[in-house]
């Protein structure tokens, strides 16, 4: 493997290391050296990409806005669908995306880092504006407000379906939380088109070469 | 005030402050020196009521399922409505509502002390439940379901929104937010009925004798 590839890979490894260990011990109880010892990196290595603890903390927030996987769809809500599907299965997956969450929702990371809330309010919001500039979204419609609702009425079933016993399936509980959504923001004609299916979910895997 | 009165309110006072001071600083670091200092009382006092740092965060945990002020009404589905608007009143005002969230967030805590999620779950659950039996709810409905997705949303709507600059009012965007959710619940016959502005609040508290 090239020196490049080989050093970004690395850094991918450290990263997702702080974010399981921030998972398991929450920010501020989390130090270098369990981060060291999950990635087996020596401790150059480490401070290589990242010069400490605040640094890793930020590199794991700056990863956590991502539309990938989701495809332009002929319909800008279906987009709006997709990006929902898509991160409720990468987050119980995916340690650099709870580990984000993690990060907002503690006061005191959150006081240092700030949150991405605002970046997914803003994606959330785009889309919506995208469908009612199309004619798919109601005209009463307000994006940046109903943006804002849907990004966190998300992030809330995300958390608190993780501590639930047994754990719902996030897909299922997300395509079922669009079904009760869209009817109040789609027009009826493009309501029927939509795919809110957690079926959905592998294939759109599949299209993005990740499944 | 009679001796007992005094008791239970010096309680109060002490659960109060730990809230307060828990919503600071985050449990961990959160210490009993700290809590002593804000309720202004002795260590003495403290330790009669509560034998531990441990205790009192049960004790906040205890106290936040509260459908305090929400009085019967003809319709089912208004009191799951004035639950959710009371709510988005009371919890930027009471620390120990805001506390019992952080505590339920923060994954130490979580793993001490578990969550009020499923008590609060169980609250919207029957109230679905009992909509549906007079016919209020749409029989597709099904409310250990609806009941856990809504119950995820209104405690992300209310998490995200207090990190947002500016903090936008509480009750409005949970009053948008069952106005998205309703038509995919209610009948529509029910549906016209319900009263789900924010302008509820003032006269639910003033008739709980609060406001």
């Amino acid at each position: 493997m090239a020196r490049q590839a080989r050093a970004i890979l690395k850094r991918r490894v450290i990263l997702e290391a702080a974010a399981s260990v921030f998972n398991e011990y929450g920010y501020g109880a989390s130090t270098i050296a369990q981060i060291l010892e999950r990635a087996a990196v020596t401790r150059g290595a480490l401070y290589f990409h990242f010069c400490s603890k605040e640094a890793l903390a930020r590199s794991v927030l700056a990863e956590a806005v991502t539309t990938e996987g989701v495809r332009p769809q002929p319909l800008k809500l279906q987009e709006f669908v997709d990006v929902g599907l898509l991160l409720a299965h990468r987050l119980p997956r995916e340690p650099l995306l709870s580990a984000s969450l993690r990060l907002s929702v503690d006061q005191n990371a959150r006081t240092l880092f700030g949150t991405r809330w605002p970046d997914w309010i803003e994606v959330a919001a785009r889309l919506l504006q995208a469908g009612q500039e199309r004619g798919e979204v109601l005209p009463h419609i307000i994006p940046a407000e109903t943006g804002r609702i849907f990004i966190g009425a998300w992030t809330g079933v995300g958390l608190v379906s993780e501590t639930l016993d047994p754990v719902p399936e996030l897909t299922t509980d997300i395509a079922k939380f669009f079904d009760l959504l869209l009817p109040s923001i789609a027009v009826p004609s493009v309501l029927i088109k939509l795919d809110t299916s957690p079926g959905r979910v592998p294939r759109l895997l599949r299209a993005a070469g990740e499944g």
